[in-house]
């Protein structure tokens, strides 16, 4: 049992770290009055519409509480709860740095490049520390206090049955962030672009367009909150789902604790590494951004091998393990796949999105043709970018099957997750130097202070779609975990038919010959679809509001054109937040509800009983599937394409082809434009949505065996 | 076995209708001489077209058949040549008579829309009949002459293996025609647009544009033979894929020969229901062309009702059946179930498309504020598009397999097929009007023709887009029927392994715990995306070839321009030719060579000998789900929203949101262009790509086992 206090010892580390680059990004000095004017109204906004997300969340979650409390008990519910709020809070705390750290970063760029960097990835590590510590503390605290506090068997189902609510508080946290998120920053990036930079023909930023606060919020909001959710969630449930395939595995061997014991150990041994990994992010002479931060990265990762070599020794030993085919070693060698898949689908990601390489230029030069040319490469390009990362999660899946069975899977996702606080280090300092920009631009820094601001921001675009690709390569691979997790649980039920009566005579087919498997996975299949078109309407209905809104300010106070009357920047945020609230409502319960209604329209279609039961839980499981097996091409042809889309625009505006304001540039803005709801808004939401439907699948077992 | 020569009698009474309705098409006026140069020029340029894409066709065929009657026998490669021989013929009558129709229809339109519109769907029902008639004579008389003149079992092996070659046959062509009919006509399209309609400023059809007569040669290799291409496969196929069922359900009871009769019996009666159907498309007082269109498709639909209903009480009664536990009852309703889906895909594919309701309506409102929104909403509705009809396809498997298992759900697709003949002709009738367009245009016909044959075309795009969710739906239904003669097939091959030694101790697991299933799914998953990006990217490449051709030829002979002096439009055509023929080949070896390719990479991996074959097959069944759940979503999306953007612009040029020449008109130009690879390449040919893989891995079954 001292393995678990000194993961709740990593654990802390991270909170130590956080506070340590807290205060040291808040010592620094905060630019200019009018600077910190502009910063406090980005903070006031993205403050208030965080609140109002977590409260509609905390509506639709009380709910859940009392559902969970009902039907499973308030340990369960109280795991619930414990996610939730966890993962609330980092999204929170690190959305709440990164408007304190945008005015500073915009201010140290003013005297180097170097110091924007610190600066700005500081504030990304303490997002990204706080994800995966704040989940690795939850997951490991609530596990202790069950088994060590209350004395429940470690493979209870109240412990198991906690641990999936515990994912699912998480999840739910997720999903509304995400979407929410997501449809706020791109309503206003959208629609602030329309009517400012292709109507009224004042670049981006410009103080005088009512809807540029809100794009500044929404870097917050979306980039930041929105994504440290998704992560906190991913990181969350594989660690659940891993424990609970350990549990089912190991339940009659003496190692059963140990291997539960062991995400959570690798997790913790990577905290360490990552944040010994941050002070490797310093700017070369070579002045290279990317080459700075993939210091930090490969740092992390060479460390992370050591360091989960040595916890595999201390917890179970390389050999040969009691009661099941494989040893230590090939656990091991599991984690390895797991770093090695993080590694190629970061450098795949890079290629499909970085404007070194063939499908960014191809983009641009398609461009030159005009605005339908440029989307039909992108989009080509966007299902293309599909295939690499498909056959690498394949490989991966063959790779580690065939050392250690499905627990080698659930231990390479864990491994692979357990670099997420290097990796959200990388990705949250993009909406800080975002911000940054604005700022600078807003107040009317020097042109340099905007360069610096660029070159970071560009960098950020990519790392933005690298996290991406690994969320959603780590999310397809965690859901197959989930997927096992639901089977195993199934057949534990099954096999303990006799105290868990629901399930007498219940014998689900999960064979491709079997028509209900073949309606759960269309069913499933379309559920991404769906999902993702609802968010795409979402963000075109929020970008159109916005453009109306602006439309009227200039037209009612034409003062603001000529920078004599303030524009009411308020009103956009205020109206976006709204707009981003209502419709994220529907998408997000759309698979919290799917399994449950699939499982009862099954049920009711095959004749109810037994018969009824098996064809629905075969039904439900083919779903899961399902979602799965379209959602991974819909998130990464959306991401990847998103991402070719912004840097083939960044591309023309480095010169290529006629460079800013010729014809290429204007058909390449299109591209982007169309990129942006891909890539932040229903592609990244597509994450949190598969995994969702899964952990609802999980929990309607466990309701169903009470 | 008078049964298969009455059917015979059917499939020869399409022919003599074609015979008839060629003589009385050809009889028309074929207008003055400068429109019968321009219809030369077409003619020539798609019978160029067509003959070099046979040729190149057939080169891959010799190999193919050789292989096929080394492995298994020159009874199977025969099968194999009847497939493609026939198919082949379908497409290249069907197209010979559009190329004669489209001038006389201009001719008759110059005088009323109900001769342009009599003429014009003649000119298609002629494709329509021949494709279903052709295909059914095919299978039939290959069956009886095998059956009856060679003497064979109607279950023998080399029976069901020449069926399933003739299938393979016409499958082989279908995605080489689709695909390269597809990029020839978009890249014409695309191209022909830009550098006319954007650069130049000329309008569409204009005689001084070099690409003008590639566009409209395009159209009838693209849209009239490559669509009876893929609508020939998918009866041929769908129709073997139930006799191969019914061969194995049936194997030891006296209705065999009867039941693998049936599936020809009802592609029969339905030749005789279509026939009579196409003398009620009339145009009413009304004049609403698509009225006249929808009464004979109603017309069909009904009486094919009462037709299925006597064909089944004919050859196996409405009572119980020996040996199943379903009725001949339960079969009609099967039917009925058939019809039903094809009537609701129609509609909801209608819903989707049409110019009346929220789908379009929603794009054309987003083009007020850009090409960027415009996109963007497109997108979100092609994804939304794929939900209701996935919701009916999986509806239908439901009441299907209730009533009748899997037969059930072979005999629903066999009879929603049968009515292709009126299905195609519906979409046949497309080019021909399209080119009539082109020819009044290019002619200088007075502007009241040229309103006439727009009316036509806009129904035809219509058309278009219904039949091509009618294929697809009917792709994803005929496939998951091919997909269970793979599993029947397997099962035959292993309970006799006696006889098939490749099988001794093969035990495939198709159960979705089992890791290879899942990277079978993953893998089939990718090839639609990977498929149809390289389907988007060719036609981008042929455009852009299509753009430096018109612009060479404006800028040598700058006398093009001033009407002055003649372009050269053979140029354009031999261009698109070439690239369309050498874009076609690798993205076409895709799926015939990825079931191979896992077959063995699968079994290397998984170390070989039984546990290694059983390892390969359950992965290659699960790669052939896996095509079907995303195929379907990505074809549904790319066909549904293609259609929608193009009629969005239509719904602008209608003079809505400021009309022609509008910014809104700009922005849905730039959608519509989006389109036309989604709807008219890419997304068309995953509907033969599914089937192909399928097709193969029967095949390979075949292949392994001798």
């Amino acid at each position: 049992m001292t393995a678990l206090w000194v993961i709740v010892l990593c654990g802390a580390l991270s909170i130590l770290y956080a506070i340590w680059a807290t205060s040291s990004v808040l010592k620094s000095d905060a630019g200019n009055p009018r600077m910190q004017e502009i910063a406090a109204a980005v903070a006031e906004g993205a403050q208030a519409y965080l609140k109002r997300q977590y409260m509609t969340i905390a509506m639709v979650g009380v709910v859940i509480f009392a559902l969970l409390a009902y039907f499973l008990g308030m340990l369960v519910a109280i795991g619930f709860l414990v996610g939730a709020v966890l993962s609330g809070a980092a999204g929170f705390i690190g959305m709440n740095v990164s408007v304190r750290a945008n005015v500073r970063t915009a201010q140290a760029a003013t005297t180097s490049l170097a110091g924007g960097l610190e600066l700005a990835f500081k504030a990304g590590a303490i997002t990204g520390l706080l994800v995966a510590g704040l989940a690795l503390l939850g997951v490991t605290i609530y596990f202790a206090y069950l088994t060590q506090i209350m004395g429940l068997k470690a493979n209870d189902r109240v412990v198991v049955d906690a641990l999936v609510a515990l994912g699912f508080g998480a999840s739910l946290i997720s999903i509304f962030a995400r979407l929410g998120g997501g449809i706020f920053t791109k309503g206003a990036d959208v629609g602030g672009d329309l009517v400012g930079k292709v109507e009224a023909g004042i670049p981006e930023d410009d103080p005088r367009n009512p809807a540029t606060i809100a794009d500044n919020v929404g870097d917050n909001v979306g980039d930041c909150a929105g994504m440290a959710a998704d992560l906190f969630e991913t990181y969350a449930v594989t660690a659940v789902a891993t424990m609970v395939l350990a549990a089912i595995f190991f339940a009659n061997s003496p190692l059963l604790v140990n291997m539960m014991t062991l995400p959570l150990a690798i997790g913790g041994v990577c905290i360490i590494t990552s944040i010994i990994g941050t002070f490797f992010v310093k700017l070369g002479a070579s002045q290279s951004i990317m080459g700075a931060l993939y210091k930090g990265l490969i740092a992390t990762g060479v460390l992370s091998l050591l360091g989960v070599a040595a916890v595999i020794h201390w917890l179970i030993g390389f050999g040969p393990l009691e009661g099941v085919k494989f040893t230590g070693m090939a656990l091991f060698w599991c984690g390895v796949v797991g770093l090695a898949v993080t590694g190629l689908i970061i450098w795949i990601t890079e290629y499909y999105t970085g404007t070194d390489y063939r499908p960014v230029k191809s983009i641009a030069s398609s461009s030159v043709t005009g605005h339908g040319t440029n989307v039909i490469q992108g989009l080509a390009i966007s299902m293309e970018a599909t295939a690499m990362p498909a056959i690498v999660i394949i490989a991966g899946i063959l790779i580690t099957y065939s050392l250690a069975g499905l627990f080698g899977i659930a231990i390479a996702t864990a491994t692979m997750l357990a670099l997420a606080g290097m990796i959200v280090a990388l990705d949250a300092f993009g909406p800080v130097t975002d911000n940054a920009g604005g700022i600078a631009e807003m107040a009317g820094l020097p042109k340099e202070v905007r360069k610096s601001t660029d070159a970071l921001d560009a960098v950020g675009n990519t790392t933005k779609a690298v996290t991406k690709g690994y969320a959603i390569g780590s999310a397809g691979l965690g859901a197959l975990v989930l997927f096992a997790a639901y089977n195993e649980d199934l057949k534990f039920f099954i096999a303990n038919a006799a105290k868990f009566p629901y399930f007498q005579g219940v014998l689900p087919d999960f064979s491709l010959n079997n028509p209900y498997v073949v309606v759960g996975l269309l069913f499933g299949g379309l559920l991404p679809y769906l999902f993702g078109a609802m968010g795409m309407t979402a963000v075109g209905r929020a970008a159109g509001a916005i453009v109306e809104e602006v439309r009227r300010q200039f037209r009612e106070k034409p003062g603001i054109m000529q920078g004599t009357d303030k524009p009411d920047y308020g009103k956009a945020v205020d109206l976006l937040t709204k707009a981003a609230i209502k419709e994220m409502i529907i998408p997000s319960l759309l698979p919290v509800l799917s399994p449950i209604f699939v499982y009862f329209a099954i049920y009711a279609i095959a004749g109810g009983g037994a018969a009824g039961k098996s064809a629905a839980f075969s039904a439900v499981g083919a779903m899961l599937l399902g979602v799965i097996v379209t959602g991974l091409f819909v998130a990464i042809s959306m991401t990847s394409g998103g991402g070719a889309w912004d840097n083939a625009k960044k591309y023309i505006e480095d010169g290529h082809y006629g460079g800013k304001g010729s014809d290429a540039h204007k058909a390449a803005v299109t591209g982007d434009t169309v990129g942006d709801p891909y890539k932040d808004t229903a592609g990244p939401a597509v994450n949190p949505m598969i995994k969702i439907t899964n952990i609802v699948a999980l929990l309607l077992l466990a309701i169903l065996a009470h």
